[in-house]
């Protein structure tokens, strides 16, 4: 009576594992990408080939020459194209599970709300929205269609990341007291969608603060409830609609504290640090693609752990949660989460006052 | 014609100590320690036994007994020991030409204008007093009596800070964009001065935090227009009557920002760091009495400086600018700047707003 349930519980990956094995290889879910821009086609489609449980299954893009160059590249037929108009026709294209959506941020709930409405599982891209209320709707539209809803937000698949959250949870260095965490890059074509705030919501804060936040957040294992923050712009032409450098801090419910730098104006702003009761620990650079290295007081070379593909993790881990019918985190309240506090932080630039952070 | 100044600008340097050295031993310059607390004890007095050009001539003590001890073991006459009620017949004193100040903040004031009185240089320890109004009626006070005023900006004599400022100055990685520093530890003693309002006019901020707020400044060579500031406290009974933990940001009007983070609250957070256009430097630890470490983009163990006695490089620096009648800074004119930038920042956590930094 006893040895079942035991052996189940020691040996039940394993044998799962076998016994998926011995079957024959289950059938990957199609995942269809909106928008085909630099994200898609160099990081999130080359991840696609490497995925065990997804395959890109289908694209949607304003350029039907476009369209023709993927599905003979990615090997779908060309009736698994779709664009911006046709776009809700997916709903009859059973070789489409997910749909990923890599558009301009301020298109991300529409196309989220009509992936969920076509009877699809929804996969968005950071910054979830451009505003709270956005984010709201489309957790709405997935739950309503009983959709699964996932953020991108990849560094919370990466190894490194994944043990800097450990280290903060067991207090490995003490109690985390306080979070340093910037972001930023000197920002190119001064045409990009990026510096329109129709398109982007925002300038370097929407596009890459949003990891510095993050990093707050699931180091501190609580949410903000305050904020100041100030704005610096230089340049003034080029980021004529979206901020340039955003200086950010946050405060607690704790009593501990943050703060954070992101810009559009200089590179090599890439870290974050916990000072914690009994030394420090964290990671430069912490948030791009590769190539990430960890730190703490009193060794070199900490956390030497390998360069893994983030966006492969990502879709995996969202199509394991859908085949698996389970929860998946970051889930659209965690995309949500981050929107409270940019919310609070462009609030704070134009009051010039501390902002509280509004909850869920 | 052309031959003489050209020698004397090549060789100056080394012709005057060459000349110098010829000449007797010159009289070194008497100093006076006003407060013989931990500072004093541990770093002041040991530090005028290594200079060149002072020596400790004077004590000024509460307590008569400590004041016949320093007398024997710095060999100087009992007759040079003052008390804080008999402090002002300093002024008969020939073999005294300079009065530290080490006392609580609060009392700076006081002593500096009663040294001043009394026809003494003034050397007063940062930060230089509770309020900018203090620090303006201080510098009139030394001017009245056409007496130098220097402020004990230790840092700004010790080499891995001076090289910094080069760096900074000189571009060597560029324009510096941003400046991460911040200096804390964890506060001992719950009954020390410097958790009393009245005597330290403030926490961490005034204690530890000016040293942030100094690396800021003098990297980025011109002053914070706008601050904005948040207190955070964790233990309010420790800490009923100062600041714990302080974070500030700060905007220059170049458009360039700062954040610091100062607290009593933890250990091992002291560090400068600058972003500039073409790479990051900085030191870690920054702002300790030894042991300080320079780092750089692309090197480890960068600016590896000699450890040198601060406190004396401060005394030799003051005396000298005595001896040859010259101006001195770190001056009042720097101790009234970071106490307008404190002010501030003590302001914005009242209001909860950006503040902007009074000019002097």
């Amino acid at each position: 009576m006893q040895r079942r349930p035991f052996l189940q519980t020691l040996c039940g990956a394993s044998l799962a594992t076998a016994f998926a094995q011995a079957q024959e290889t289950p059938k990957k879910l199609g995942w269809a990408l909106v928008g085909l821009g630099s994200l898609s086609t160099n990081q999130i489609a080359p991840a696609l080939l490497k995925t065990n449980n997804a395959r890109l299954a289908a694209v949607v893009t304003g350029s039907p020459e476009k369209g023709k160059q993927w599905s003979e590249k990615y090997g779908f037929d060309a009736s698994h194209i779709y664009s911006y108009e046709n776009f809700d026709k997916i709903i009859d294209d059973a070789d489409v599970d997910v749909v990923y959506v890599v558009l301009p941020n301020s298109m991300h709930r529409e196309y989220v709300e009509r992936a969920a409405k076509a009877g699809k599982h929804v996969f968005c891209e950071k910054p979830m929205a451009n505003t709270p209320d956005d984010c709201r709707k489309m957790i709405d539209a997935c739950a309503a269609a009983k959709k699964l809803l996932g953020i991108g937000y990849r560094c919370q698949f990466e190894p490194h990341h994944r043990e800097a959250m450990r280290l903060a949870r067991e207090k490995v260095f003490g109690e985390v007291k306080h979070i340093q965490a910037n972001f930023g890059f000197q920002s190119g074509d001064p045409k990009q969608w990026r510096l329109r705030k129709a398109l982007a919501g925002g300038g370097a804060l929407m596009d890459v603060g949003v990891y510095a936040l993050q990093a707050c957040r699931y180091l501190m294992g609580e949410e903000p409830v305050e904020v100041s923050a100030i704005e610096t712009k230089t340049d003034p032409v080029k980021f004529a609609e979206v901020d340039e450098t955003i200086n950010w801090q946050m405060k607690f419910a704790s009593g501990r504290s943050a703060q954070c730098t992101t810009t559009y104006l200089f590179n090599g702003y890439n870290d974050f640090t916990a000072v914690c009761q009994r030394g420090k620990f964290g990671l430069e650079p912490a948030f791009g693609y590769t190539g990430l290295k960890g730190f703490c007081s009193g060794a070199k070379n900490y956390l030497e752990l390998p360069n893994v593909d983030h966006f492969q993790l990502e879709i995996e881990a969202f199509s394991q949660a859908i085949i698996e019918g389970k929860p998946f985190a970051p889930s659209g309240e965690e995309g949500l989460r981050d929107l409270l506090v940019i919310d609070a932080i462009y609030r704070s630039i134009q009051s010039g006052k501390v902002e509280k952070v509004a909850t869920v």
